[in-house]
């Protein structure tokens, strides 16, 4: 849970060397993207739960919006990464992704996935700098949901099982309310993004008061 | 003309801060993704060019299929950063990331979008790592097109203005030929399209004869 929880908080890339490595590729589940159709008909890529509440692995989330990458990200300035390096790759649903750029922030049923993938040296032709290992080295989504206790939950995805939702409290919930630019998601990190946040007023107080100026958005 | 070949060769993030940072964030253009609708039918999604064959900037490719993302790679063991590093994000156009799926190559009219953004440190709370800046350092599009000369064609953008093609011969074409893995493109460094290529059987002889191994995918 802690550990989940720094996961969350900050794409940290703590050592992932015993976590199971059964993960897709994100591409399976169904032949074709025939769900939505970005013309805004009703849209079918939220959240799936089983019978108990656990939530199903998102089916083809490495089709979505990309927003962003990040590389062995931590909250702390001494952290060790302890020779694993990860990439931290964000995807979003598209129907969500269609209403943020509306309104600056997250409708019903979002769902962000945070894939991490090993980060390789040297490979093939390239000698230097880091690429994306073929391996998912872990899955962890956030959703937006209103029938999910507080509105929003965590569900660390362990190989392609569903997953319980991480229950509050929880210092990952708290440190996303804390010091999150938009409804509690790091949108302070979705460079396409930040921007349609701060021109629909959306960033949020905890976040305004970090930067120092509601007229900054860094 | 050397530069743009290194660029393009490995996604090389040689120092930028020369550029002209007036790229938008490939969202503008048009208001939804309302062209390609995945379901098999004609793709709206291919190359645009202007009257003199200048290739357009494709719009909202960053709402396209996410590949991979790398940072400051290098053909070269001794390149130096000189302060600069950045992130590569390569997308591509739908109708042929569907295409590549059923095939495991590229059909006519495949864009592969690299854009570079800066890769900053401590920002936020995020207090170690690297996340992607909001400013766009470069865009730089690698093209199948049958009308091109030799079917595939490199462009460099500078901001949003249309850009001509690299014209044959230069080094980014003669790299791509010698070591890509996939019809001149570097699915070698995409995680999961690799896998897709090799159970297709379209992995390029040169590539198999790199790895030296027609079984092994790396």
């Amino acid at each position: 849970m802690l550990r989940l929880a720094f996961l969350l908080i900050l794409f940290v890339t703590m050592p992932q060397q015993e976590r199971v490595r059964s993960y897709g590729t994100g591409n399976e589940g169904v032949v074709s993207r025939s769900g939505p159709d970005y013309n805004g008909t009703v849209q079918s890529d939220g959240p799936n739960y089983t019978a108990d509440g656990q939530m199903k692995m998102p089916e083809r989330y490495r089709e979505w919006i990309f927003l962003t990458s990040g590389l062995d990200m931590s909250y702390d300035h001494a952290a060790a990464m302890v020779g694993h390096s990860s990439f931290g790759n964000v995807f979003v649903n598209p129907s969500a992704y269609k209403a943020f750029e509306k309104t600056g922030t997250w409708p019903d049923k979002t769902i962000l996935v945070l894939e991490f993938r090993g980060a390789e040296g040297a490979s093939s032709i390239n000698k230097q700098g880091k690429t994306e290992s073929q391996e998912l080295t872990g899955v962890e989504v956030h959703v937006k949901d209103a029938k999910l206790d507080g509105g929003w939950g965590f569900f660390e995805f362990d190989g392609d099982a569903p997953a319980k939702v991480v229950k509050r409290p929880s210092s990952c919930y708290q440190c996303h309310e804390n010091h999150a630019a938009v409804d509690t998601t790091f949108v302070q990190f979705y460079p396409t993004l930040l921007g349609l946040a701060k021109a629909k007023g959306a960033l949020s107080p905890a976040y305004l008061k970090e930067i120092g100026s509601a007229g900054t958005t860094k």
